[in-house]
């Protein structure tokens, strides 16, 4: 069978795993005092070309983006985010649980934030009745793939600080953006002028683990003890930093993430041969949107896993990990071809 | 000066004066075991004609409301809002402290909750990673001083039931709507089929006080736990108790209500002799809302006290209260109509 | 029937009642921005004898404690607090919904922290596992009655300031403390160096209300946020305000707090010449606690009112109220007295 | 360097680590829909001989303990716990975050609660103002590596019962006790009664992860959405739950817990031929702790790693982990002798 559902059915990548093999090997200090974690750490201050960070290993991304978020809020502050942001509508009440903040939503045009309604929010300011807007996050890439530009990015940092709102980005799948983009950690930060960074790893090879960078990380105070009350402060945390470390060498995410946009490319180059109406959002990374009538969902998912994304709206989505490969989109594309074909079906 | 800014700017109805005053005799049980509260206990049952309630005061509008509604929610629930409505916009984040729930803004029009929006929000279920609507909170009046019709309550009422929502009513002005709906509150309830009640004291002449009333309230455990850890206890209990059996007694809430909401036609009466397109919503109890320009207000406010409401749609509020007269009103509008001619304006 | 049960049994001070009806007159501007408000901000100015502080009216006490601590504690934190205070046995969870913090509860004798146990407390720093001791919070006079001295108070200030703490004094009877003291409000803070003090009303003779000031407030951001995140913000604010003003206009407090501790005074050199096992803690402000045997408490409980403490302990509570006269506690102890002799009991 | 300090420093166990690998093939549906999950939940099912069970997996034991005790506490409510549990002591404000309940310590000697500490605490009920008693958590082995014997369960569970409080156990290290005891997890269960149980991976073994084991599930509504707003939800779970499986497994957490039971058997016997006096606590598992001067463990520390647990009570802490030898006792415990002699030290 085949499996479009989601980066998060792949198993771990097979480099990161010899990563984790090799990182096995005797005691290591716990709660990050280890070895790996120091090693990765100076790696990320590399990478980002900043000395000036706080790097802290999570679980998953839930806890991820809550620890990023309440360690920068307040608890009588609002949090911009995206209306269709992962924050907003796949993590439960984790973020008034752990920041106590209001979550704002911000209209959105295919996943990326209309600017003068994040403006409009913004000015919520100065009046003890509404929590002030504290906190823009947005995702990037978007939940539905596409990318922010740098030009974008900049629009966004700047009416940011105009508005004394700091940027949080969830990234769990920046590096897709970043391929696409072809741009490195180091210049998205200066460009985009972050104050946290959600750095996704489960969706990009590792068995587990996820990082969050804060940038100029002294104005936050105590952030480690708010990583801890997060829960998401690792025992055996080396296993999450060796990962992260091998994610980083060669460049090592960006073959992984070039090669599922790619792929994504590919799917939309074959698909509009047959059928052009069908996309739902422009393709910039390595998820595809289509519109999908309910029939024709229930005759291909016998064969390929993918996710129904929206009832309502007909959507589907199709999520390309490392281990998916060309022939698999062609076998999917053929199947899809013909039972459109036999059921006289546009899309 | 004349006031039209909110029914909170007024001093204590003399009616209610005179009550409080009188149960400020001698010693009386704190916390609600007192002889006032245990009668207003009983005034309330006869009121609403229902003898499985249990009524439990508050000190403010956003202790009420929050009181009721963590009553009655799971920590990983969502609660359905108009997107105008005082627990969204006016509350901080109370909400989250309290309830732990995530907020879901429902769309509106006139201040009323948009249906079709409501029911998309209401399919919120069935999925871990969403926080599943469990209550639609409804404003009657709504902000903009517009009534849902027994009608409409009654169809909301059944969507509620059909989707297993619960339904809480903040009734901060209910008595105004009740006066133009002509209905009482026994039989509100009965069409409204609503869970839990928030009803106003504040600004219908109370010097303080609310009271949150849970119908087949045997459902709702230990709310008395939940009333002490929502900080709404009074050790003094009889003085919001006294202040509401007056509120009862001899319908004195519909006098007030009936004043307010009959200076708020007048207004409108008297209004669109000069200018018909001012009027921003339909004026159905006792607030009036205008599009007014800045320059138009700047010099209105010097002798009248009224409220900016919202400055990207120029609106401006009038809400009326029992200190208020008919020649306040005709005070104002001749001052409006003056100015509007001096300096050449539409409104 | 005699009332010694609480304060909170107790009805208006007449002089503070007479200025609340004086306040209630023609439009204020709600919300705190009203002239009795801003009166009573200069008053407390005055009385302080401090400039930069910031006063912020309450409803009543759990919403005071909890609005102070939770203005200057960081979720992550922890506040140390008296084993047998308010904050931990009365007040539900609300230390927990609001603060987030642990509470840890300090050793006490005769209601006072005992030194030793806070220092070592006071030292759990410096390790994320653990959340850090911020706050230490006591209670003046203790919930026993008895009194902090100023040498006490210096000692427990240095310590404090030695580990970084800051240092809340719930003053929910403060009054009673002070006139024990012979202390005005400027020395008070002075010798203890309270960052933060919850000065409590209602248990004064106020109709409700409770104030909250902050020393040196510039450190603390955004208390009114808060404040109002805390549902602490009255509408009608000018009620509390006046009441609070007339409190310390010609001392009115000291009035009160010097009757109410000489009727215990009272109280006990009567009741020594029959008894003297029976006190349990030293009398030093306006309340009593008794050894006493269920079995007596049964008897006299159905004349007089007033509080089976603790059952395990047998102890009993008499607190006097502004209304209760020397006359009261004769008749009782009259009582008392004849009831213990013809039931042959020693207390 | 010989390593005594904690199981968290221990790599994974080869078996585990195996099983981990194997699971480690093609895709898996997310979120614990696939076959590996499935398989564990029924193997669970099997080795505790119980149908109605629900099986939760989670990352790490701060996040399985709040887990496990928000899902069956209400906000009110208050938990008992241990005055030296890891919930109390080591698990940052996490409990307060989560389940909005207060802790009440319970006092405890040798790690084990005191009955009638427990008792007097249990009797906090029906009263709005302190949150009452809902839960009891201990844990199995204590702290103190101490272990709570069958009939010690028993009397344990039928306080619980009568008092209608809730049994959750912190089973960390509960396989180090079941060894102890020689009893299986089913017997152990149905001995205990325990309503919830946080058994520990982390520190058998596992890479990372722990399970939450609910009984007579169906009481407890909707513990999956509380499982995702608790930020426990894995989207590659199969990886804990293979290596759960595999602990399972021909009772290879027996070999694990018996192999370093023996060891701190070996050590004590070992020790007291050279001094007797230095044992801390009664040592029935894994863990051995020694008063210790600081003088001698920083002559000690150099080659052999172990925790300094206690300033105060000048206490240190041994752990002893799978991968640990009796030749790394003997090699450390001739030091220890070494050094005292040297030194001229007791202990």
């Amino acid at each position: 069978m085949i499996n479009f559902s989601s980066e998060n059915f792949d198993k771990t990548h097979p480099k990161i795993l010899k990563a984790l093999l090799k990182s096995n090997t005797g005691f290591a200090a716990s709660y990050g005092k280890d070895e790996y974690t120091i090693k990765a750490n100076t790696k990320f201050k590399e990478i980002f070309g900043i000395k000036e960070i706080d790097v802290f290993f999570c679980f998953n991304g839930t806890g991820a983006n809550n620890f990023a978020l309440s360690s920068i809020t307040e608890k009588y502050s609002s949090i911009l985010c995206s209306d269709v942001s992962h924050l907003y509508t796949a993590e439960s009440t984790a973020p008034e649980a752990f920041t106590s903040c209001r979550l704002y939503p911000v209209k959105t045009l295919n996943g990326k934030i209309v600017i003068t309604d994040f403006l409009r929010k913004a000015k919520i300011k100065n009046d003890v009745h509404l929590p002030p807007a504290s906190v823009l996050t947005i995702t990037q890439p978007t939940e539905y793939g596409t990318v922010y530009n740098l030009k974008e990015l900049k629009i966004i940092s700047k009416h940011c600080k105009a508005n004394n709102i700091l940027l949080h980005i969830d990234g769990a799948r920046l590096f897709n953006a970043l391929a696409a983009l072809n741009c490195s950690l180091a210049d998205f930060i200066k460009i985009s002028r972050a104050d946290v960074l959600t750095l996704g790893g489960t969706k990009s090879g590792l068995m587990f683990g996820e990082a969050v960078v804060f940038f100029k990380s002294k104005r936050f105070k105590n952030i480690n003890y708010n990583h801890k009350r997060s829960m998401q402060l690792a025992s055996k945390n080396r296993f999450i930093a060796a990962q992260f470390s091998e994610l980083f060498k060669d460049e090592l995410w960006k073959e992984i993430a070039s090669h599922t946009n790619n792929l994504a490319k590919y799917f939309e180059q074959e698909l509009i041969k047959t059928t052009k109406s069908a996309i739902a959002y422009p393709i910039e990374t390595n998820m595809v949107f289509l519109k999908m009538k309910q029939e024709l969902f229930n005759k291909l998912i016998s064969e390929t896993n993918f996710y129904r994304w929206d009832n309502d709206l007909e959507e589907v989505r199709f999520a390309f990990s490392f281990s998916n490969t060309k022939k698999d989109i062609e076998r999917f594309l053929k199947e899809h071809k013909k039972v459109m074909k036999e059921n006289n079906l546009l899309n």
